[in-house]
């Protein structure tokens, strides 16, 4: 059985993780028979966004607690996440991840990525194992790779000024459609668009359907590996 | 093409509507060729949980500024819930159905229901459309429709406690399992136990696909009888 440690940044598509993109992460990884922990940065998000109206509202809310309530309080600290316990990792979207994982959202191509989310990466990665990026996270991974001068082919969907951000960071950006799941079979990175381009929660399903079963089945190559 | 309203109340599975129950619920409505609105009262939560601790945190929120964030902004307040503009009604469950849409978490079977839930329900109900309740939601049928001395037939899972209090509230409790939907053909009303059993998601999943399916179907039958 794959074990898949799956990193969120609160609760919601326009402050912290994209919930239907977490949680149908979290069925498909079930359902393909693979295990599931969520992590979470314990650090202030960058806002809060009231989903109703689209405004920015007063106070204060933890990544950590806010993506507890996906997690359903199965959640542990990211600084906690060590990349021998697990097989695969897996990034869904929404804004958090341009926000509280790195801050995309307001630089661009510019950004600089949360120092324990970078870690985890270059970790899972120096042990070749598998990654997956959903939505507008492939963002994360092309900045931790884009320096690296081997161009890791990813896909954020269509979206020409970010799929330029993406190529601008170092990355190879492929356009694909939300069914879709492109691999660098390389960089063991599997990403799919999901809600950047939706427009409905099947047709982002299908995608982060597929985008999870390739990363079970590169687990399970790094599993055939160890034994 | 049937037209589902789902009532959510407020995010996450202690102080509001359980993300993956309604997140599944949308999906299949979606998969099904349903269409859906989501809705919730525009009021405050009774608390707000600390879901990593369990514990509770000061504040306010808003049920519908909170459900907004599994809706994707694209939420109504309930009390413009009309039954003739849609086939069917859902509530999914979370404790935000037992504590904001009436006060079963609380009193047990002396509980009240909030007043629109209860004319949403009764409407929908005198137009012979078709309703579903997920996890703890049913006690809302319960309440709403038990002291009618027709015994509308439902389930909340297995757990004796509350099986109890539905049948005080003069329901008929029937024991299912997770993967299972019960339905009610005269009230035309579905239940399934999500996470009152769990154990994990992809069971909770399950049932709430069936739960959905024969929603849909008796929706059809709804809209045969206009044609």
């Amino acid at each position: 059985m794959s074990r898949v440690a799956v990193v969120m940044a609160g609760c919601g598509a326009m402050d912290g993780t994209e919930i239907h993109e977490a949680t149908l992460t979290l069925l498909y990884l079930d359902e393909l028979g693979a295990e599931y922990q969520c992590y979470a940065p314990d650090k202030p998000q960058h806002h809060i966004i009231d989903h109703a109206k689209g405004e920015e509202l007063a106070g204060e809310r933890n990544c950590l607690v806010e993506a507890a309530r996906i997690a359903r309080g199965e959640i542990l600290p990211l600084s906690e996440l060590v990349a021998s316990d697990y097989d695969a990792l897996v990034f869904p979207g929404g804004f958090g991840a341009a926000k509280n994982l790195c801050d995309f959202a307001f630089k661009g191509a510019g950004c600089t990525v949360d120092s324990d989310v970078e870690s985890v990466i270059l970790d899972f990665h120096n042990s070749g194992k598998a990654m997956a990026f959903i939505c507008i996270a492939p963002v994360i991974a092309a900045k931790v790779f884009g320096d690296d001068g081997k161009k890791v082919k990813l896909t954020i969907g269509s979206d020409a000024a970010t799929a330029e951000a993406v190529e601008k960071m170092g990355a190879q950006h492929v356009i694909a459609q939300v069914d879709e799941a492109v691999v660098d079979e390389e960089y063991r990175v599997v990403s799919t668009p999901a809600y950047m381009l939706g427009p409905t929660i099947k047709h982002v399903g299908k995608g982060i359907r597929k985008a999870m079963e390739e990363t079970v089945r590169l687990a399970g190559q790094q599993e055939s590996l160890k034994s």
